[in-house]
């Protein structure tokens, strides 16, 4: 069970004593305090755990500081739709809103490799008019005598020209708890020139104890990605340690998922599931084309497998996408064979927002529809 | 290697004669003629089989009576996309074209139960201005203790009903040769008041024989659906069989693929495929929302999963859609849950509609790009 | 529900007439009568299908011939074990015992090529004293272009030598119903020199059709295989099929799963399922080595892993085993990768024996410790 | 590359001096010194990364103090088993040996709950003449409101008891690089009753950063568990992370698969890839049926499923078993319907005792077979 607290709870008011005195008396329960960061000044959340069914909800709600009581199902406590639930399905960072509500293109470097990569691609995508982006700093590799990624050396110059073109967001993925130091560090030692969303590989959406350490920061949002070889029920749980660890600002990643069915893409694309986690949860939920497709192959009518399957996200209401561009694919350290070139942003961009009109005419043609049906 | 005789080929010609004799001389070689029956008059084709490598292009294009030769890859060899390649991607039935260009709806009942159902569902179809249908005589089931569908008995009236309200095609399941000629019979019986696309399930994707039988006939279409336990390269293949036997006008259909993610769908949806089966294939792809999804979820945006997964496949180019209606879906025998409402047909339709707008808008931009680039 | 008749029941006798006469009355229920083909004169059965929960077990075994009763679960009702289920798990051919208590070894050709070749092939055999062997006539292929098999050409031949080497039952694919009527027409020709065993192969598993076909005749056993890509529990319905039909002589066999993992063997081996197949159902369990491995790898301890595979289904109970061998497998036309030789033979079957041996004793060791606890 | 030194090098020689001078001035070339411990006084090895296939085998090894040179073959080069490579195939550790000759089975608590139950295991352990023991401290849960284990807490007096009852080693899953730290201290803190084998759960496989961290440390072996959703090959490359690091004392284990097949057991269980890794790699190979199984399912021949499976591995050569038990299962925290009774420890421990006979035989046999024909 979850009490939601009204706007103006003063946490050190006699009321805010009462309550959580009351909490501690009830039988069997347990009580854990979130301040949860929202658009304005954030909100206090209070979670209930353990014999919360003897509870009820209208006795919950006339306790002090109390505005709304969620009742939650098993799982997803936190991140969860759940009935009655009108908690917000978005987030604010350095100026921009990620919700269910809103699309934001991440196109970038898989794997930074040298500062003029990375200058070349910001300044595409300033050009392009973007202010999010990509960049892989720490690379998990199947093989440990593969390249593992310039780690914090490339990041004072990978925060710097973000800076310098505008960049507000930039995924980097992380696979231990350090780097979020490093990270938090570069950025100070930079002047915090812009932000950064942490991002859980599908190598780690089990990891435990990075998911725990990353959702104890508040600091920066974290996207996690699906697991590729695990349920996507699994998976949700996974980005449920985030949020039960107090850090709330999540997306979810679809990246296409292993099966036996020689694939004729890397994976398995599985954007259908983007209702799927936008019906069972509160996340912004994000493509990512590149690693599901991995190649760079045409269909008869010209366009891209990459851009088709990004297409066919947003078409859905896919909320961000992760793609990956380079300035000179043949000379990528990971993953070149499936990058965009710069030259191809535009199209892509035109691409993704002809899909996103469509998605929006589609809603609205819907309601249309169930209105005249009342 | 094929060998694409002229338009006007007469085979009872000297000419003709004169080219079977050559090729009968050459050696190593075996050739099978194919009366392709095309939009007006149909082409003859000649497939060399065997020790083709030794032979010239130039020397094969200069015998009596042949206009074009194709050297074709070692898969797919009738109905893939091979280099060089410039044979038609569509094909006409009952006035119908079904292409790569071409889209179709084919909404029905998944199995067919009362005379009264059906007359209801077509009525609908007539009434949004359709001329095709799904109707399933021959249900193969999992359990043998299942309903396993009217069979022959209702043909009649589905097909006599399909004439009344102007239905130009029906889809239609066989699991056996003899299900062809029932079918066939209780069309002379009613007077050929419709045309039917012979449907191969997933089951039997893999059912060579039966595919050899339904491949040897010229009648019907086919709509050969990918086996859902088998890789996209061996229902590629086993679409393939149908043609090696004579009958090309083959549509391929995708219907969601079983995986071990504990899918939140009924299968995984595979349309991130359309544009795989357009590349390696010049068969029109169908996809089967209804198969895949199996249920009535419902996205926070209102949107019905079934609908979102039609939209993704339409999205990326797909030709054909397949789709479970239902007048009174708790009364359906089978895969009811399904089913959409007669209600609803409307509102699918334009939905179906805006995202075909959109695939054509991403085409025309994606070639203008193309353009501004050269 | 199944009622299993007196032995000495008389189907002209006046109490079995008035048995039909009962049943017929039943609301709600229809009946089925099976002669079901035993060790001596073979029992008949009447299945009761319907309501059958409002019937008493007490008072249908009050009814004239009735000897015992089974409430079947939903599943697998002929085929299943039930609750005090004592019906046999064997049956009886050409002399051979075939049940959940017995093992033989199918080493043969996956398919047959030369007379040679099979004449050397049944010599082996013989010599090591085996009565039972694998021919492949019919052979399915995933590519129309590829070599199908000699069909009933070679059968005349293949089943003369058969009966000059003593062989008692061979088990053949068969992928369409007139193959049965071939094998039946080639055996007459020949003078019945051996039995067969027909196989019903993974791609046909729900090919429902020829099940039912191969189901009808009662002259031949049927081994039928799970399908790679279905469920356990959808093969084991496939079964069903057979049986409901009336032919209770059923192997089950595993060959091996597709599945996600890039698997080191062809499919991942499913030999773990052995005891579950013989816990579900009556039928024999079959394993074929020689598909789910498919390579002739050696392990650091000189051990074939076909050898170790097969000896792990032996060790957990299983009754029969198929096996690909060949003279010269660099001359086979089908599988000869995995084809063992026959210089092998003798180490092979010994394995088989070890394993065997240490199977028994397990299953005494274990009654042991039961019996200790008691 | 990997040059093996002759045991008595001494590091602080000259001769190592030159040797190391020499392959500083190599081009192109990187070496890394590894101080491997073995059966006596250990051993050194030197990898050479980069390009060596410009070195000549017989030029490294004439080079001071080098033994042997094994070119390795691209992956696995650590643990991996080249072409001429005869170093060992086992290490050992508190007097245990771990090979792939050996076989210990490491009964115990999947987690531990109470002092009293790990005493009732351990002194049924010590009973049955076990010296190993498995033992959950740390419990990684796909929900993060589950039960995650007593952690740090536990380990005293599980080491005490370990102590008191004569186990040398406890296989112990590790979530985190503080978890190795908690152990040590806590073993010494209890004055080193025990031994601990450091445990890499399915969740972790390709958690890099913790397979670097426990492969940087040499006082503990380390068992790794093949990822349940990736292939065996990027299992065995996850081995190799903590080779290339250092620690070579490395049990590869098999624990199931997920497939798509709705599998019977919880998993699909994979120990026909016993023999895979034996040839694949050096690694002694540990099988663990209670979480490949998951149930307490009985076959009619009155045999565990768990120790059908159990028996399969150990058949083909396996290692080591890690296997669930508890003295009361129903108040089990985690995994208790997959835990055998203390009762059945001694059934247990027979039946393996009668696959590793078998298993001996059938390399016994093999091997006369194979002098036969020489």
């Amino acid at each position: 069970m979850i009490l939601i607290l009204s706007e103006n709870t003063d946490v050190v008011s006699e009321e805010y004593r009462q309550l959580l005195e009351t909490l501690s008396a009830l039988p069997g329960i347990k009580h854990r305090v979130h301040h949860v960061a929202g658009a304005e000044r954030g909100v206090t959340e209070i979670y209930l755990i353990g014999n919360t069914k003897a509870l009820e909800v209208e006795d919950m709600r006339s306790l002090p500081c109390v505005d709304k009581v969620v009742r939650v199902s098993q799982e997803y406590r936190v991140l969860g739709r759940h009935k009655g639930d009108d908690r917000p399905s978005y987030f604010d960072y350095k100026g921009v809103r990620f919700g269910q509500d809103t699309l934001h293109v991440f196109a970038g470097l898989c794997a930074v490799d040298t500062p003029e990569h990375v200058e070349m691609m910001l300044r595409a995508l300033r050009d392009a008019g973007q202010v999010c982006t990509r960049m892989g700093a720490y690379k998990p590799r199947t093989s440990p005598y593969a390249f593992q990624g310039h780690g914090k050396d490339c990041l004072p110059y990978v925060f710097e020209l973000a800076g310098k073109y505008g960049i507000k967001v930039i995924a980097m993925e992380v696979t231990h708890e350090t780097h979020v130091d490093e990270i938090r560090a570069a950025l100070a030692q930079t002047g915090d020139p812009t932000g950064v969303m942490l991002q859980i590989g599908t190598r780690n959406t089990q990891n435990f104890e990075l998911l725990k350490a990353v959702g104890r920061q508040r600091e920066f949002p974290v996207l996690i990605k699906r697991g590729f070889g695990i349920t996507l029920d699994e998976s949700l749980n996974a980005a449920e340690y985030l949020a039960s660890e107090g850090n709330q600002r999540v997306v979810f990643g679809l990246r296409g998922m292993k099966t036996n069915m020689g694939d004729p893409h890397r994976n398995l694309v599985d954007f259908s599931h983007v209702p799927v986690v936008r019906r069972l949860t509160r996340m912004p939920v994000c493509v990512d084309p590149s690693h599901s497709v991995g190649s760079r192959s045409v269909g008869p009518d010209g366009i891209l497998d990459v851009m088709h399957v990004t297409a066919q996200g947003v078409l859905a209401g896919a909320n961000m996408v992760l793609v990956d561009f380079h300035p000179v694919p043949s000379k990528a350290l990971v993953d070149g064979p499936q990058a965009l070139l710069l030259s191809e942003l535009a199209m892509f961009l035109d691409d993704v927002r002809l899909a996103r009109e469509a998605y929006l005419k589609r809603v609205a043609s819907v309601h249309q529809h169930a209105l005249a049906h009342t």
